[in-house]
């Protein structure tokens, strides 16, 4: 998730609505663009090659959905754009695939952007693509840095009629996509929840360095989580406000619903970052405490032995006259005191709880 | 309270209002439904077997209150929906026990989502559950997930028509329902500050990694705890606010008043939380405390002894010609020069107030 | 202060507006009902035995203040209630002495609870004391817990006609009273300013793990402070936006420099606990400076004397073939070379400021 | 700067209203009035002696601006208040040297309060006066404390028909007022920059106690200074908002710079707020660097000879039977030996970098 | 960046409109004005030596953008500000280059400042120079404090007739010039990123005092970044709210996509914030475990030596009377006795993962 660090602008210089393909991270298959049209009564669902091959969807009466998979073929996405009546802002917008989540109201359309965020069970951390959605009367065009999505449950309820959905409008279709995103989102939480119990038990057995890097990089991660999912709310309630003619008053309580969604997601994002920031506490004290353990261990065996030492010492002296030397007892007298002096501190450092 | 941590959405992929039973935490009993009907005059109250036996409530004068304890009959709970008009996104959140506290006006009913909070004396810890209450005119349908809570006294002043309850329609109902639950907020603070209050009389006596590990344990339930009643103030004030056509003038009144009491339980739990933090500050400064007196009496011992044992060292170099070995008193001299030492050593050290 | 945390509610299962002795924290004398009655002309004050004997105060045309000491007599504040038309609530709240300063507008009379403030010189805290207060047309009625109040000043100026209070009328002596309280409550923060000032000269003297505890409860007297003073700004701001009939446009100028007054307090708490976690890093820091100024004096002592220590036990050795313990002046050079390197030592720790 | 800690309201107890003589910090001259009267035409200025010598300003057709330094003489304040028609509690609040910045709206004229911030270079602190204005219709009166203002350049423009100053109304010159004492908040945010930046490359250099304690007075000082300035912003945007019909629309120009420039001086407090905890930071890590300096000297010195000295404490036992005592070449293995321990522990710690 | 730091007013003292040549940072050669005249037809570009060339602007039907680089000619601004009606307070603002990004709405034009912002790859930090934009009916004038600025494209596109640039008005060049502005801010935050990054690898590898250098260096970068942009969301919202009659429908849509943009870069600022003030956790935390380290070396070498520095003190003693200095294997047993002592302490040390 750490890409989506460098913020990138349209490309300084060019003017607006110039469109500049995206730097992709990894290779990208060629762009694919997938037409479905439904209404009550039927559904057609067609792969297409050429972008003209969709334009009459345009006029058609049952609502289109034309979901375009790769942003490398800009002449295809400036005839779409020329078609269909799209700004070119709005164009340079899904190319640039590091756009903060928002909505734009034009006349004709609603454009929002999203973060599609799937946790990678392998690399233990999030993915991360930008999926733009353009919600006009009776159509939905999306766009996808990438082949493979979280809709797939959607277009099985349109193909088999499953619930609302073909009784819904364009903006229906539009709430069903956004839900698909944010329904997603709750798995994260869930996950980053089993890790965080976890490293708080390891915290509590032995915290070690490499823990702390864990919590490091979490807290990280939640930043960016948060930098996702936050400017969402404002989408989404700007578009359940119902002041926009292209949401039907009847989608407004599913976009209402989808809201206190991402109210959830955001309320968990919260308080991991304060339960992490309790942690890094935690990791601190017990860092702190460790070192009093050790400190405690030295000073316990120095200061008993230091003592004994001198004594030993002094009767280690080569003086020809030191009266001591010569009393008969005196060898196990010495240890007696020695061993009073011990015995004295061992007292004294219990007493203060050192050992 | 911490498995609240792991928020689930409803089932991703599913259509919205498809229903899903709960994941129960554990085992569930067989589903409870009560009726209760009441008006000035009159009271009656049956436990119901079939959901049909309570579908006459929806046209009778009377106020009629159905509650449902378990969650698991999604068939029952469809049926329900259906007789009394309930909008398919509602069931759905019933199920979804981690919702968030939340109000939703539909045309004809309001529907709220609580958390029942009972602190448990034996685990020392919250227990939480989901109240969903939908009040329409006439009627009052709560749901909750396990049998026990804590509307007895509710129940009790029904049927013996003590205090305004009888008097009052659905709306004063939900009210009272909603007080029930916030009431027993308050015993959480009380407890909790109990709890903090003892902490922090172990904190000045003596400091230990357990005491911070309930401290941390504290700030973790105070964040979840935030999290429940954070989001009801908002669906308080939104009923008090009056805009609603279910809701009475003179109702309004009293959500004013459990307003008042929820505003209260958020400010306790805001000081607790700064109490706490204040109380890792004071555990941590102890820390250091206690480090600097390990460190004092290990530099105290060695600063005295190490000289010393020097002395006594060269008096035991074994050199063929060293002046002093043959001085008669010599020996009482170094024991002098010794004692000297110890003393300067510890004049010093009173002095810097480390002995 | 401490007492405050524990919120408490009105007793759990009762009916809202079930009136219920408030546990007092010490003995109680019986109540004391004062009643004042005032206009422009004259003024009577006089002690009542019993309630039904200022009841003729509703209908007066003169301003009349009922100031009630104690809150142990429900059966008597449930006949005031009564006969002056007070909502069951305010009488539910009245009693309860825990609550948020707030201001609950009825049709009426004006409800506002707030905190008298008064700082203890003995105990060196702050004493809090609820006062409620119904302010309706030509009537105040005052709730304290005990006897013993601020409002001295106020009753002078009724009886001696000072100021404009005898030609004000309800409204002007509710915020006569609002008044008093405020400017008591300037007295604490010049108080805790002193005591501040004076922790800030000890800690920078001598910081000890007993003043470490007095900036942690000066921190929590804070908290309390702030959740006494802040909701204050809010209450009077709604009475001085001079909406309620009830209030002159005379008076709103008044209560406007009250709510400057309110501000400047909040203010200076604030600075207070901007200043107090300051002073806590201060703690911290002199106390991480302490233990450096303990290491570098084990740190000299040690590493000047191990080595000469060791240089001594070589010529201790009892080896038969030692060439030096011969040499005539070895004993000597040894001294020499041991004086030299300590000499260096202290060289080196002089350069590294150590000493 | 210290002393506006201590906030004091109006004597509590006394009538609002009241008038109480300010405790003067220091010796405090005869309140000196001065009267300047202009139009486009001309100019008048002269001090004045008895009040009432300038009651004529009332009615006069020019711009009068009485200035009065000085606030113990409250018969004259009194009579000047009865005269213009002030309201009494803008008297008290003008006495009561301890305000918050703020306006009041009367009828016939603002109520500003200001604080006038000098930086002195002598205390290397910032010296704080209060200024009032109350600026009516053709009328502008100043109070303040002590002699000697920064006003100097506007009595200037006035004499010389300097600017727009003579063309403008009362209300042009309290704006002329409130930028002159605006304009040299700025001087104070410069002088701090200075001075961090030096306590910046100390820190860098040789971090000290009397760094941290430098730290901590700027802590404070910004505290105040945030207290001053904070709430002028409210003041003036009061102002430039325009609805007062005693601000003319060309001045409203002129208010919006001078909020620009508050906002300006805000911003540098809040960069040094920020700094400086970053250099609390900074200061603490240098702490524990150097004491971890201290701690390696120690472990080097103490880990290299401790073994050695127990080899050498070896051979100086007394054994009667130890054959090594009695080979030729002994004392110089062990030489050899000891050696070659010191050496590999010097690798050892030049490794872990800890030489 | 440093440098901006030092907030200046105007000089305290002046009339408000007195024009003051601002302290250059370096040397500043001679002011360079530059005409650009265009409209959908035709394009003129000339550099102009006199002010007074370019006057004819001011009612010609094209749209002309006057450029002036260099702030030093006082007398020159003063006659473009006569000749187009612009306020002195705006001359004023011009000259003063430690403005705050704002925006100022005046009948007949907008006054506009930005900071224009480049990535200095010598000195790794960012140059900052104050823009200024004065936006009427037809006209756009623009202030640099130095020549060399990020608007060539621009210049390019107009001349080229790229783009929408000559058919939009006035507006939609002010638009223009602030969306090149702001494109490059976008590089800012990549290269921060990018550092980040690598000072996140060093301190993972090996903290040095060095690095939490740079990372204190890079938080007082963020706070000046964070005040030039912060202010700039609120001036383009102003514009892009379109109350002005100034900026047409089709530009505002090209804003509010330059409002996003800031918001975007504003959130990577914050996003740093967080992460740095994460590292300089990790950097304490790493700091506390080098100690740890240190010591536990400490402890073992000093624990294991200690008593058997002991134990051979006691044999070097010289009493006449020890019965072991006699046997046989006496010597043997005592090194057979260290051993032992010296593996269990290892074995001890070993459990503990001190070694």
């Amino acid at each position: 998730m750490f890409e989506s660090f460098r913020t990138k602008g349209h490309n300084a210089g060019l003017p607006p609505g110039t469109l500049v393909c995206p730097e992709s991270s990894g290779p990208v298959g060629p762009v694919k663009i997938t037409l479905i049209d439904y209404n009550k009564q039927g559904y057609t669902e067609k792969e297409i090659k050429r972008i003209e091959d969709c334009f009459q969807a345009k006029d058609s009466k049952t609502v289109s959905w034309i979901n375009i998979d790769g942003l490398n073929d800009i002449e295809m996405i400036e005839k779409l754009g020329e078609h269909f009546g799209i700004h070119p802002l709005i164009l340079e917008d899904v190319l640039n695939t590091a756009q903060r989540p928002k909505i734009d109201e034009y006349e004709d359309y609603l454009f929002i952007v999203l973060r599609m965020l799937k946790y990678n069970e392998e690399t233990e951390s999030v993915d991360s693509e930008q999926v733009s959605l353009i919600t006009g009367k009776n159509i939905v065009i999306s766009f996808q840095e990438r082949p493979g999505d979280v809709f797939g449950p959607i277009r099985d309820r349109i193909s088999k009629g499953k619930g609302r959905i073909r009784e819904g409008g364009a903006d229906y279709l539009a709430y069903a996509l956004i839900d698909a995103i944010v329904d997603n989102y709750f798995i994260i939480p869930e996950k980053y929840g089993e890790i965080i119990e976890n490293i708080e038990d390891m915290l509590i057995r032995e915290p070690t360095p490499e823990i702390f890097q864990s919590l490091h990089n979490l807290k990280r991660e939640m930043i960016f989580l948060r930098k996702a999912v936050w400017p969402l709310r404002e989408v989404i309630s700007t578009m359940a406000r119902g002041e926009s003619k292209l949401i039907h008053k009847t989608t407004v309580l599913y976009l209402r619903d989808v809201y206190g969604h991402t109210i959830q997601v955001m309320d968990s994002v919260e308080s991991f970052r304060d339960l992490l920031s309790g942690m890094v506490d935690m990791y601190m004290s017990s860092m702190s405490n460790r070192m009093n353990e050790v400190m405690k261990v030295l000073t316990v065996i120095a200061t008993i032995f230091i003592p004994l030492t001198f004594i030993v010492g002094i009767y280690g002296m080569n003086f020809n006259y030191m009266p001591e030397l010569g009393w008969k007892w005196a060898y196990f007298a010495v240890w007696g005191v020695m061993i009073s002096i011990a015995c004295a501190m061992v007292f004294y450092f219990r007493k203060r709880r050192w050992m």
